[in-house]
């Protein structure tokens, strides 16, 4: 089996690359070439991995790459919220016309391959004719309030227009908030939520921009990953007669999240969070789910993960990996 | 003020243009200038009036018309849904692709013009997740069933992120299935809808191929002009904090139409329809809206056509032109 994965050398597309690889099967055959495109390459284990070929550059430029007959694709590659509020023309470029490449691309190879493309939950925004409700559903009407939304909501029916077609078997899932993220802070608005939790485990001070009372559906990165394969895996019927559906989340407040972490690390780890508004982030913050359902995925018998503190503990777990910074985890330390 | 009409050659978008022309006033101010743009040029009336100018040519090829600062837009040009079922990339490019260079135009004059989209009742479609409602309303979550659906809803939500950006001023009104539209039948799905009235009118045998008892929202022609220059003239507030909604659709029966016709033009006219059915056209039907509702619409003043004898009686009107066949009422006459 010959897959694809689009934005695979970054932080998720990466992780998603290493599960395929490690369990080595995808809805029952053996993984036989695994395709990593993105703008730079994946990282070490990944390239040294003989299935891996490395693919670099932008998907514009791959039309050639995108026809030549994979079995399975996951579409990651995404120009972000903030870069595509910065950059008009380079946001639709990245997330709609590289879209419109692979896709084309897939359709003249003519195999019908399976697609799973990493929609968001940035989908939903308010919507003054009709409020968003506390919890977003697969039945939500969408009204996206930033480019990468629409974006995401565009592509979602343009693949659902291909599937109909018979050009590709796709099928959309949107990701909720990914936390913990190792790295820096990325200046996105969300970027807080994997901020507060993962600069105090390395002994840093941080400030959280909202009040502790602000929920938002989140999933550990490992849960992301298992629902992005397991979309993949449903057949169409078991997607049940939509083709976009909502990843499960777990709804918590940012005041669960230190409570959680303060279980798992302790109270001095907790205490270099300190609570500082930011008008800005917490207008942006204002407008976004502040929770989610997931039915159809639950029907495909996924979860949210189980607890904020198990997402900490992934995290954790993580930072143990050689491929972490040696101090991720310095807070702890006594 | 400086208006540009695109599709304004076509049956919906010449009568928009003579409505404007008539009126000679939009949202309070003077037109200068009509811009007709459109594959073909427009009828010989249109391009009599001084203040037209046509433009001929594929949408592609304007950007520089539309970067030229015009101060309102009507967007009607698009490829038709039987169009782009058989041939899909002529249906990505005629309707997504050229209405980016359309709004890529607009941003770049800079000068924020408003935008109406002509978006479709088609944007709706059967979903088994969420089977259709038997009214659309502008709460119903789309799940377009043909290209020509899905390029009319990401053409909305780009329209949108557009707005939001500040780029222009946009708004998108779905209309209903227009009828009584004149000419050949065009071998649209729809085509039946105009077709059981105006071939009789016109002493033509001719078969209805779906059963008495489907129901549709339709608007005359007339109506649908009047509802694009009403959503062009609505404030940004009166829009309800959405940017597409409904037009209102007389929601009838095939019955109830041909019923009309007897009232309108007798019985020896009504009798030259047979009902014959046609499973393709009848599935393709069945999985259309059987009716809708338009609250945003209402409450900006808007109102379905008042009954379908005035629907008729609007075509016979409409028939008495000298721009219509000399032949398109020989079936009234005794």
């Amino acid at each position: 089996m010959k897959i694809l994965v689009t934005g695979g050398a970054g932080f998720l597309g990466a992780r998603l690359a290493r599960e395929l690889l490690r369990t080595d099967r995808l809805d029952g055959r053996s993984i036989t070439e695994l395709a990593v495109a993105d703008l730079f390459p994946p990282p070490a284990d990944l390239r040294a991995d003989p299935r891996v070929r490395v693919h670099t550059g932008a998907m514009l430029d791959q039309a050639a790459l995108f026809a030549s007959g994979f079995d399975g694709v996951f579409h990651l590659a995404s120009a972000v919220s903030g870069e595509c509020e910065l950059d008009f023309e380079l946001g639709l470029r990245s997330n709609v016309d590289s879209t419109r490449v692979l896709l084309d691309g897939l359709r003249k190879a003519g195999n019908v391959p399976r697609l799973v493309f990493a929609s968001s939950v940035a989908v939903f925004g308010p919507d003054l004719a009709n409020p968003m409700p506390d919890l977003v559903s697969d039945n939500t009407l969408p009204s996206p309030q930033t480019s990468y939304g629409t974006h995401k909501l565009m592509c979602e029916y343009l693949i659902a227009d291909y599937t109909r077609k018979g050009f590709i078997d796709g099928r959309s899932a949107r990701l909720m908030t990914v936390t913990v993220r190792p790295g820096k802070p990325n200046g996105a608005a969300s970027s807080f939520f994997s901020g507060i939790i993962r600069e105090p485990l390395a002994g840093m001070q941080t400030t959280c921009p909202v009040d502790p009372d602000v929920t938002h559906p989140v999933s550990s990165p490992s849960n992301a990953v298992r629902g992005l394969m397991t979309v993949f895996e449903a057949s169409r019927e078991a997607m049940g007669g939509r083709l976009a559906l909502n990843l499960p989340g777990l709804n918590v407040s940012v005041g669960q999240m230190l409570q959680a972490l303060e279980e798992v690390a302790g109270i001095r780890v907790r205490q270099r969070v300190r609570f500082e508004r930011d008008e800005r982030i917490a207008g942006i913050v204002a407008n976004w789910a502040k929770g989610s359902t997931a039915d159809r995925a639950l029907a495909l018998g996924l979860r949210a993960d189980a607890s904020f503190q198990a997402i900490i503990e992934q995290y954790m777990a993580d930072c143990r990996q050689p491929s972490y910074p040696a101090d991720a985890l310095r807070g702890l330390e006594r």
